[in-house]
This record gives structure tokens, C-alpha cells and sequence, in this order.
């Protein structure tokens, strides 16, 4: 295969979305431009309100055909993760764990998706929400819609919105990120103390690239339903892969293995707040943009990643089999951690020690230096590779 | 053409969606199962939230065909006024008219919408809330999410969400609907003070059939990525009308006139709200369910509508184009009014008169009685249609 320059583009992705920034340049980020969420005040005293939105993606259109092939219905009800926990990692970054109010929208083809796939996607949400619960996270299910659109949606869609608070006194803002801070990243991959299964660290970003890269081509003529027509043919499922293959995790098959719930860093973060959210500069969370997330937040700072973790085996193979530059695979794959924290050097060993605590590795994989412009430089065993 | 049964039905959709109600009827309804929205207690003292979750529907793709046919971008500004008012007239039937935190969720086939179309769609959620604005009526945009998920969306869709808090001493709960209430219905057509032209009264629900049963079978050619593949071939695009023909409303083509934005009844029950909150028995939206939509918040009662406003121009040409019973037409369409006040019959005459002002047409379309079951009847010149 030859190599697939501008792979994410030409699948009609993108992991900058540039057209976007400039449609919504204008409207109001908030009480700041550089909180990872929007934050604005409440009707409440001191308290500001975040209220995002997030979804799974087209993660669903590879449960849709592993479901399809296998009738596993638990791919749907870890499809409601991914929807929560886009949402709510992405609030953890402005320093709140809750509570949460949760809203879903699923825009469903009825003449596809049946009501067992409805009832396990709402079973999924309560599932985690429960699990959450055990650490003390609250998330409140207050409801959504369900819409047959089968015009629009091909198969299904799943997003979900959350609602948090948080104390004008105590939010976290990526603009106090600064020349000597340490980067711990928190591992996406491995299987922290509330997953079922070990995670290959996806997450809910490139899940276009990975399905149509990775999957044996069996699946067009199969499931035509599950891609854009508009897509170039020799784009579509043009991977070696079946569904049922065995993944690099025993127990795992490929799709299972793709389809890893978005691992949630609530729990530890919980207790990482605890005793550090004043002294956090900055939260980010690795979606998409990849590890160059940080870029929009910060303004004439160096950031250099030079100890990432190992490239965990799922973006290795999305690497091979799309044959994309390393260069492009650091912007739209998280490639080892989703969660990074911006910190004084002295709290690097005890924000380690509370995340291994719960089973994910955490390690210092770089560090922050004034620069004359604005540079994220990874400096990898593939490779340096300098973004601005 | 024959008749249509169980129309909704063929085209995968549904006015009812038992399937949906039978997933999530274990899922907490917060403080009460007969408020219209769902209210969570907040964080906050005797403040109760209400996160709620809808959108412009299938109205999208008629957006798309004319905005292709025509290149005029003003039908996407004004989609974003049909997932605002889908969430904020939900809410207003609790007691809120604001604040509003507002969120969108767009999800793009970037093969097929260009920026300009989500520039059209950001300015108008911005025009729209500055309109309400005039009314002091407070929406903050707080962001929102655009997916590029071609694989999954056709064109476009667009949901929002919306949060809003209000007094738990001062929420409206339908299960003080009784008998002896009247009902004040207000209605969808004609141009109320902030709207920009006549309404034909559509709002965002019954676009499919609406759209399928009214144009014209050239627009399946045209645009296929506007409808679902597995429709029954002779359910698309099977009625008389091209986008561009003249409507029952002068200075409005077919398109704008089925595109017609979701009218808002804000700033009118703003003004109703300031004088007579605590003395509304409840408020019903007539969205998805029509003109039966009160049915699922009531025990042992009968509501007798028997003093409608004449039905729509546009009901009546779907009503002939699909030739549909007049029966279902109550269920799927709002037929003429599309908020319902449930109130004791000395507050008729005031509501209606503030209706009135913003040139939003009132009156008493029926009134409440006991019963041994609950039941709904429609008393109209088309027939008497009675709901169990």
C-alpha cells in the first residue's frame, strides 16, 4: 500500500479542524480562552459552570459491525463510556471530578438499530456511572434524546453533554503553564482497577483512520452502511485484519482490542485534587490533536516530550498498516498517554505514586522551557519531530 | 397515491417511540415523572437543574437540499433557531425562561458541508440569542462540539443542549393538572414580534414525513445522500412539490415555508410567568406526540380539545399529499398550536390578552375532566378522534 499523505484528511477528518476554529472564533470561550473547558458564571455565587460536549464518534460504526457479526451487545454498552468519558476527562482538566449531570443524544436508523442496541447502551451508561460511584465520582444520569433520523444517521451516533461546577477560587488554567514545569503523562493503555479488560488506549479519537486502515476488506461489500459512499475506494477497509483475529491481548480479539473503552482518569485525579489543585498549572487531555493538544493553550513555551511512553501496540499496527509518517501519528493518536499534568518538579513523585496506586502508570515524559514562539518538539525512538 | 398507513412508521420514525421509552424506564426521571423536563437537585440550595437534550431532527436535510438548490445560507442560520427553541420551550414548560447555558453538538460529513454552512450555523445560535436578548431573555452560548463523521452522517446533523436552574418552590409539576383546568393553546403559525417572517407552524417534528410526502420524486435523484437507502422505494420523495414553488404564505417558497424555525413562546411566557407562576397547573410542549403529547403526564383524566385552531395550511397539504388518517395527523403534527397552559379558568383571559401583544394568537382550545381512565379527545371538524 502506498503511503496515505494527508491519511486523516482525505477520510474527510481532521485532527486540527481548523475550519471550525474559524467558524466559531468569535463566540464566547468564557471567563478564559486557555481553561481546557469553557468556564462561565453560574447564577450561583463564586461558583462557574462548564457545560461540554463530546461523543463517541465513529467508534460506533465499528461496534455497529461487531455487533453485527458477533451479536455481542457489549460493545454498545462500552460505547456509553466512551460518550461519558469524553466528556467528563476533558472537565477533569479545568480541576472538577464532579458531581456531574449527564445528558445523551443518540441518533439512531431505526430500520438498523433495534431496541436491545438502545437498552444496551443506557444499561452501559448506568454501569459506569455505578462503577463511579464506588470511588466517589458522582455522575447524574438526568435523561436525553432519542432520535430516528435515519435520513442523516447511517447507523447510530452517541454523544452525550455534562454539566459541572466549579469555584472561581479553585479552577485550573493552562495559562499558568510555564518554563520549568515537568509533564507526567498518564498511561492510556494496561487496565486500571475499575476496567473490566485491559485497554489498548484508543481512546475516541482516529477511530476513522484505525477501522479503515486496520480491517480486512471483507467488511465493504458487508456492511456499506458502516462508511461515507464519498470515501476514495482504496481507502475503505483496506486492512488485513478480521474482527475475530487475535489482538496483541490474550483474551482480546481485534475489535474488542479497537474498540477499548476510553479509560477515565477520574478516580486518581479525584485524589490527586485532593491535595494538589492548587498547584497544578495545567491539565491536558490527549484527543484529538493528539500530543499536540497543548499547543492552543500556550503562548512563546517549549514543550519537550523526550520520554514518552513505549507506542502501545494498537498505533503500531495503525502505523503499519496505513503506512502515515510518525510525524502525523503524534497528532492524531494519543500514543501512549491520554492525560497530561503541568507541574512543579517537586510534585512529580507523589502524583506518580497516587496513579500507580490505581493501576496506571504515570512518568515524567517531558518538560516546559521559555522559547521565542510557541513549539511542541517530540523527541522520540522514531524520531524528533518539532509542531509549530 | 394510496394511503399511507402506520406512516411515521415506514419511514422509521415514530411519533410514540415505545422502543426508546421501554429502554430508559428504568432511568431516574429526577424529582418527579410528571414535570416536563427531568429536574436534578444542584449543588446549590433549593436550586434544581434541568439538563435537556433535542434538536433540529431530519429538518436538516431539507436545509441541505435547499441550501444546494439555492445556495442561500440563511435556512442553516436559521436551523440553529430549531435546536435552541427544541430545548429552551421544552424547559419553559418547568417555569424557566432563563438563564439558558447552551451547548451544540454538529455532526458533519465534511465531504459534503463546508465551513461556510457551520458559519451560518454558529450566527445563528448568535443571532437568535441576541434577538431573545431584547427580551431579556439570557442564553449563553457555551461552546459545543463539531464531529467529522462522515461514516455515519449523511450531511448534517445538529442537537443541542441546554441547562437552566430553577427554585424547587417554584417549578411547574403536570401532575397538578385537574379537572376543571382549561387549556390555552398558543399558536405556531402566523409571526410573532422577534421573527423574521410568517411561520408556517411546522416546528422540528414530522420533517420526514413532511418532507418525503410533499416534494418532488426529482429530488431522489438529485441528492441520495438526503434520504435513507433502506426506505421503501415508493415512500421517497413521492408528493407534488419542487423547493422552489410558491406556499400558501406570499413572499415564501415551499422550502422556507417547510423550513419555517421552530417559533419560540419565551418572551411571551416570560411576561406570563412574572404574573402567574405559581398558579399554572401545567404546561405541555407539543412536539414529538402532537396534539397528544399531554397524555403521558396525566392519570384518570380526559382532555377534551374541542376548540382547536383551524388546522395549518402546511398540515393540510401533508395531510393530502400523504393522505394520512386525520387521526395520526394529531399524533405526529402540532395542528395548530404548539404550547398548551393548563390553567384554572378565571386566568384564561389574561394569558390571552399577553399572548396577544406579541402577536402570538391565544385562546381556550379545550378544557380538563375527570375519568375512570386517561384518556385524550379530539373533537375537530375533521372528526372526533378520542386517545386511550
Amino acid at each position: 500500500m502506498n503511503k496515505i499523505y494527508n491519511a486523516y484528511d482525505r477520510y474527510g477528518a481532521s485532527s486540527q479542524k481548523q475550519d471550525v476554529f474559524n467558524a466559531i472564533k468569535n463566540l464566547s470561550h468564557g471567563i478564559s480562552t486557555t481553561t481546557f473547558c469553557n468556564l462561565f458564571p453560574s447564577p450561583f455565587d463564586k461558583q462557574l459552570i462548564a457545560l461540554h460536549a463530546d461523543g463517541a464518534g465513529t467508534k460506533s460504526a465499528l461496534a455497529y459491525i461487531y455487533y453485527k457479526e458477533t451479536g455481542d451487545l457489549s460493545v454498545w454498552e462500552n460505547l456509553a463510556i466512551d460518550a461519558i468519558v469524553m466528556n467528563t476527562d476533558d472537565i477533569l482538566c479545568i480541576g472538577s471530578t464532579g458531581p456531574f449531570y449527564l445528558t445523551n443524544i443518540i441518533g439512531r436508523n431505526r430500520n438498523l438499530i433495534n431496541q436491545d442496541v438502545i437498552s444496551a447502551i443506557i444499561q452501559g451508561f448506568e454501569k459506569f456511572t455505578n462503577k463511579m460511584s464506588e470511588y466517589n465520582i458522582d455522575i447524574m444520569l438526568t435523561g436525553g434524546e432519542t432520535a430516528d433520523i435515519g435520513d442523516l444517521t447511517k447507523t447510530l451516533t452517541l454523544d452525550a453533554v455534562a454539566a459541572s461546577f466549579i469555584s472561581e477560587n479553585h479552577y485550573i488554567d493552562n495559562k499558568n503553564i510555564q518554563s520549568g514545569d515537568v509533564i507526567i503523562g498518564l498511561e492510556s493503555t494496561a487496565q486500571a482497577h475499575w476496567e473490566d479488560m485491559p485497554n489498548s488506549g484508543i481512546g475516541s479519537n482516529g477511530l476513522t483512520l484505525a477501522r479503515h486502515t486496520l480491517l480486512n476488506n471483507i467488511y465493504k461489500n458487508l456492511y456499506p452502511e458502516s462508511f461515507d459512499n464519498n470515501t476514495e475506494n482504496d481507502l475503505i477497509y483496506c486492512g488485513n485484519y478480521l474482527l475475530t483475529d487475535e489482538s496483541p491481548i490474550a483474551g482480546l480479539d481485534m475489535g474488542k482490542f479497537i474498540l477499548s473503552p476510553t479509560k477515565t482518569y477520574l478516580p486518581i485525579m479525584k485524589e490527586i485534587f485532593q491535595y494538589y489543585c492548587n498547584d497544578i498549572h495545567g491539565i491536558i487531555h490527549c484527543t484529538g490533536g493528539g500530543q499536540i493538544k497543548v499547543k492552543r493553550f500556550i503562548n512563546n513555551l517549549r514543550i519537550i516530550k523526550n520520554n514518552l511512553f513505549s507506542v502501545p501496540a494498537l498505533f503500531e499496527m495503525i502505523k503499519t498498516s496505513a503506512n502515515i509518517d510518525w510525524m502525523q501519528m503524534y497528532e492524531i493518536f494519543n500514543m501512549g498517554h491520554r492525560l497530561e499534568l503541568y507541574v512543579p518538579a517537586d510534585l512529580a513523585s507523589e502524583i506518580i505514586a497516587i496513579s500507580g496506586k490505581y493501576n496506571v502508570k504515570a512518568k515524567q515524559i517531558g518538560y516546559v522551557e521559555n522559547n521565542d514562539t510557541t513549539e511542541i518538539v517530540i523527541d522520540s525512538k522514531h524520531g524528533v519531530f518539532v509542531y509549530n
